[in-house]
């Protein structure tokens, strides 16, 4: 139950450093009790069009844009942000998530902190829409980390310190632009590039003429034959790649499992590893796995997946899609217990409406912010 | 790097309902920096000895005492509280555990919410001392929570609601004195039995002269016979047991996963799982596993090993030693999330000097106050 009580211990928060008391008046309870600021979640949600910086190319396609959807989730006029992203191969879109946040019947909870139960509930009205359960998941995570006063990776026992550099994706395109786009992304550390193409070699030694960087490979599934993806494996790694993602179909852990016995390089399971269950799907045949908070459905799946994946002995990425700062910072929670980030997504938009988690010098940077950490700027 | 910005925001808690500034005067900023508290956290210690309401009795051996080690970490004036329980037969003593946190240097930290770092570097310190290393993990636990403001039931996200029934022990003894414990423990919902001895057919017969409370039954590794355990099992079936610990030698996997398979009740791994790792180890020849803070080293990794545990698909029971309410409300916190719990440790002792989680109707009922939620009492 909750009540009046538990109202003034949530809502007292400590902003910037210094004691602020609730935006509310606390007056408010020797009124009326009919002009009292509801004590139920109300989540409400609108379509937003991220604008990309460049032309967006992997295996199978090319983009301009991509369709979001940003969600808040108020209480005691306290309000967390949250955002799905969805880009268009995946399957959800505005009209889906829509759809399907529509069914969602927050009011029905009076306890923001019961995490467990409401996204147990969540999960349960509609099946997949991961994306979408990701934008209510992290409106909550943001709700009652702000409530708290303290932001999830402190309450998740992290050190701000400990956060990885991230990797900067390098698009497909033509030697000249390639080495261009190399030039630009001087800030990086790690430069991340999509493989699977015939140009592939004729790509890596193009970044190869102007830079030594270490690089990170994605195949997204692209490579059909083992032996040859081992071979390319192996030439990319005598060129400085220390990392491949999902070198063939996730329909076959076995010869992925194969190619992830014998490289040089851990081999990440990204399209085979969307939720918990495929963690431990996951575990002997590949080295390690990428959470996405869109694949996993958001925060707390995507924490409980890094904490099988650890106690399995398995490597850990963070990946996103292109996301406004809202989903970057989100995931950025996670950051300072994971081996690999690819956290660019918010860096790829030309139009973000937060901020929060940054980049400097290539090293992913946590707000100090509550909850998620980010402010609304437009 | 802790600052006196952090320290405000920090120390500002909500106690009680009410809005309530930390107990020390904020015009100390305003005064010489000799006088701030100290930002580093401070552990001390002191052996306590347990006096047990009845002689407690196993399969190895009969005490009417256990002794525990008490603790506290403070950070600017805030205390955190921790217990080490050290039945003799596990291997810990109040020398060991003096020895061991001796060496434990807190005073290198300055942000206690790095659970993490800090963690990990206690365990670092000598390898074994679980229930040593659990005393330091409380303490910071329900010091974090009260900087926070918040239990750690809360934090984790589970339904205070949810708290299961608690089984209570009837200690082995003969038939009409365990006929008189049977009345004694009316309050509580479900027995547990302690089996592995020729006299148990005899006690269930006693228990059942009296009550048809369903039962639990703890092997302690007794059962010499996979075939005459099954059987065993079986026939306390019949007679309404619904869960059964640690059938066989934990060193005998193989064994307890021939019982597991036949068992018409959940087969717990109690000796056979006591750290994150023994999780893994467990899947596949026990139906699940009982967590015990003083065999996981404490309350986060406690934690790591129910996540893993529902991700694996197997039961999770909670269980103690003999402890004050100290250990007890701090194992309490994760009780929401299990199938079985066995926290009557603080109701078999007669000189607790720790107010917290408390049983009613045989229902475990967390205390509403931040961290572990206790008070000290002596």
């Amino acid at each position: 139950m909750h009540n009046r009580r538990d109202f003034i211990k949530n809502t007292s928060l400590m902003m910037g450093g210094a004691l602020v008391l609730p935006s509310l008046d606390l007056n408010i309870f020797r009124r009326s009790g009919t002009t009292m600021p509801s004590s139920k979640l109300k989540l409400t949600f609108k379509p937003y069009t991220l604008e990309l910086r460049h032309v967006f190319t992997i295996a199978a396609s090319s983009r301009s844009t991509t369709p979001v959807m940003l969600t808040e989730i108020e209480f005691n006029g306290i309000k967390g942000y949250g955002e799905a992203s969805m880009p268009p191969y995946l399957g959800e879109s505005q009209e889906t998530a829509a759809a399907f946040l529509s069914r969602v019947n927050l009011e029905q909870f009076d306890n923001p902190f019961e995490l467990e139960k409401i996204l147990a509930y969540v999960d349960s009205v509609a099946p997949g829409n991961p994306a979408a359960k990701a934008s209510v998941d992290i409106a909550l995570h943001d709700l009652t980390g702000k409530i708290i006063g303290q932001p999830w990776y402190k309450i998740w026992g992290f050190e701000k310190e400990k956060t990885p550099v991230t990797t900067f994706t390098i698009g497909i395109d033509t030697p000249e632009v390639v080495r261009q786009k190399v030039k630009e992304a001087e800030e990086y550390k790690v430069l991340k590039i999509k493989l699977g193409r015939d140009t592939d070699r004729e790509m890596v030694e193009a970044i190869r003429s102007v830079t030594d960087k270490p690089l990170t490979g994605d195949a997204n599934q692209g490579w059909k034959d083992k032996q040859q993806a081992l071979d390319m494996i192996h030439w990319l790694h005598e060129r400085g790649m220390v990392m491949v993602e999902q070198p063939m179909s996730k329909e076959d852990p076995e010869s992925n499992g194969w190619i992830s016995e014998r490289s040089p390089v851990p081999v990440i399971a990204d399209e085979a590893c969307q939720r918990l269950p495929d963690v431990i799907k996951a575990k002997g045949y590949y080295t390690g796995i990428n959470i996405k908070l869109m694949k996993s459905t958001g925060m707390r799946e995507a924490h409980k997946m890094l904490t099988l994946a650890r106690a399995l002995g398995m490597k850990v990425m963070l990946g996103c899609m292109t996301e406004t700062s809202c989903a970057i910072s989100a995931a950025a929670q996670l950051s300072p217990m994971v081996d690999f980030a690819d956290l660019d997504g918010a860096l790829l938009i030309s139009n973000d409406i937060f901020e929060g988690t940054t980049v400097v010098d290539g090293k992913v940077v946590l707000a100090d912010g509550p909850g998620i950490g980010v402010k609304k700027i437009k």
